[in-house]
């Protein structure tokens, strides 16, 4: 009805970072109170002196989530759980929500009170207040929108790494791919007969990373303990690879990575090669780990060592080296990011599936 | 593929409002930051003395707007605007916004550049800053959920309104509801003859009140000039009618809004009689206004009257009364909400489209 501008770009031609690149990029703060915006897991405000931290993440049906094998109770607590994630990965301490939820009328009141809940256990396991939102029709299918809040004495941003830190990672990685890959076989076989029960057995711990993840608070706490602070951080939801490479780029430093470092779950390892995947892939491209990346300064390498769940899987090199890959029989090669594109990736697709982590990251 | 409840309750016999109180009636808090949740304007936070704000809205595609008529920068312009006016409505400075678009692959870069550049506009306008959020695909249409903060040395509550206050209003009434019919009057004009040019020659005003409304921090910046602290307040969206109820049912009074008070534009008025519509009943059940709605003690009488665009429209009486609208003719009736609800009205229906403005307020 109204003119409208003629150029077209595709968005799949500059993939999400690109995008959110070319949009942002002439992006200036007005508030004193504006520290760090878009370009790391959370931005951050200082009021004060106190440092609090802000992001948000959506997550789409048919994108995001498929509710023939995602229960709608997980799929709020995985929501909330994503959000709080980013605020540990800024070293922050999760304090508040808020939730927007679209939905069609194929949902009904208890579909709604089902994510609730699932919102609500999240809350009360991450100690987080639940205040605010918004709820609205939607004429096709369900958003998810939550936006958290946290507060901490010390962000710590993805560009902070320097030459010689140690490159660390929290549990294990590649294990929510696999409960991905098995529920999406689960539902291949229904489609073929309905009267199929479900068989997962032995593989509760896969569905369980995929379905309900865990943010890694646990490990933010036992590194105060340890007196450590780590130089760097991002949390692991796009693929190990990605987030390495994200970590690289924002502080301008290389890396090497030793494939046999990396913590691959036995059963995951099992499952892979059932599905004639590397397990290395898994890792560095499944994502939804919800694990913390890290680096530190060597002189931590003591303390860090005696803390359990985490593994030194790396080290910062120069910006003169790329993000390497060293695999175990000893080949050098460059990491390239094979994560999840939220926007190159319309239909849902197992093989690349995976939440969007990011404030806007580029 | 699993199993699910059986219960099924439509959200339409519960409505918005019910809905939420149903969802959100068991939440509880656990952090001393957290003042005020669900049921305002805004969240409360106080981190150290200092009060923050945090709210969040969203608007969808076939539900908020009609991209036939809608243009994608004011769009954005109106979606954090709607959000600024939130935190003005809770006597706040809105600080930083975040914005999350999912948006189906009809949509290219240039689109986004143009949601973009209206987010832009409006924080350039209002001194927000933009510091992250998400973008992802979806299947269908367009999603916006912004989420905003704000400070506040004094946050006012809808909640705080004593008898004998006056009930004011700024601004006026109805127009952006007149600009939504002559929009869509416009947009059957283009279905049935798409070489028409849409006449919108002298309704400018009303347009413009529909596609790029303003949130009136110029109003809570006179009242403060002015010494004049309201006792409640509430930012206008989904109509008069609808928000006096809020403050009477949070504030547990009664009131008498008085019908030749209400200010309405003199193109409404004009508009209103075209469409054989009373233009009270725009005013009363059109939203999307964005004018502030506040009590204020008798005392401060003398010195509102002299702030300009700022109409007093009634008083709060005792709980014993109903929220009354007194006619022209003197009949005393009470008010009723007809403001639209987003989980009534999936389908889109000019006679009652608007944005519903909530932290999920009961």
């Amino acid at each position: 009805m109204f003119e409208s501008r003629n150029e077209r770009t595709e968005i799949s031609e500059l993939g999400e970072f690109g995008l959110i690149k070319r949009l942002t990029k002439d992006i200036k703060f007005k508030n004193p109170s504006t520290i760090k915006g878009i370009g790391d897991d959370a931005a951050v405000m200082d009021y004060k002196g106190l440092k609090t931290l802000a992001s948000q993440d959506l997550l789409v049906e048919g994108v995001h989530f498929d509710l023939t094998y995602y229960p709608l109770k997980h799929l709020g607590y995985k929501a909330a759980v994503v959000n709080i994630s980013d605020i540990y990965a800024m070293n922050g301490v999760p304090t508040q929500l808020t939730a927007g939820i679209a939905v069609s009328n194929r949902f009904a009141v208890e579909a709604l009170e089902e994510i609730y809940a699932g919102i609500k256990l999240a809350c009360e396991k991450y100690n987080v207040d639940f205040v605010g939102g918004d709820t609205t029709a939607s004429p096709h299918g369900l958003f998810l929108s939550i936006s958290i809040m946290g507060e901490t004495d010390q962000p710590i941003y993805r560009s902070g790494a320097k030459e010689n830190d140690l490159l660390c990672v929290s549990g294990d990685l590649g294990s929510a791919y696999m409960g991905l890959l098995i529920l999406e076989r689960e539902k291949q076989a229904y489609k073929a007969n309905p009267d199929m029960q479900p068989d997962l057995t032995g593989v509760d711990y896969l569905i369980e990373r995929q379905l309900k993840p865990e943010a890694r608070g646990d490990i933010i706490k036992k590194l105060r303990e340890a007196g450590i602070t780590p130089t760097s951080m991002i949390d692991v939801s796009d693929g190990l690879a990605s987030e390495i490479l994200h970590l690289c780029t924002e502080s301008k430093v290389g890396c090497n990575l030793y494939e046999e470092k990396i913590p691959v779950d036995i059963k995951t390892e099992e499952l892979a090669k059932e599905f004639n995947i590397a397990p290395t892939v898994s890792a560095l491209s499944g994502g939804e780990d919800y694990e913390l990346l890290f680096t530190i300064s060597q002189e931590d390498y003591e303390k860090i060592k005696t803390i359990p769940e985490i593994s030194v899987i790396g080290h910062i090199a120069d910006i003169g080296t790329s993000a390497n890959l060293v695999s175990r029989d000893g080949k050098v090669a460059p990491l390239t990011a094979q994560g999840w594109d939220a926007l190159l990736n319309k239909e849902k697709n197992p093989e690349k599936k995976k939440n969007s982590d990011t404030n806007q990251e580029e």
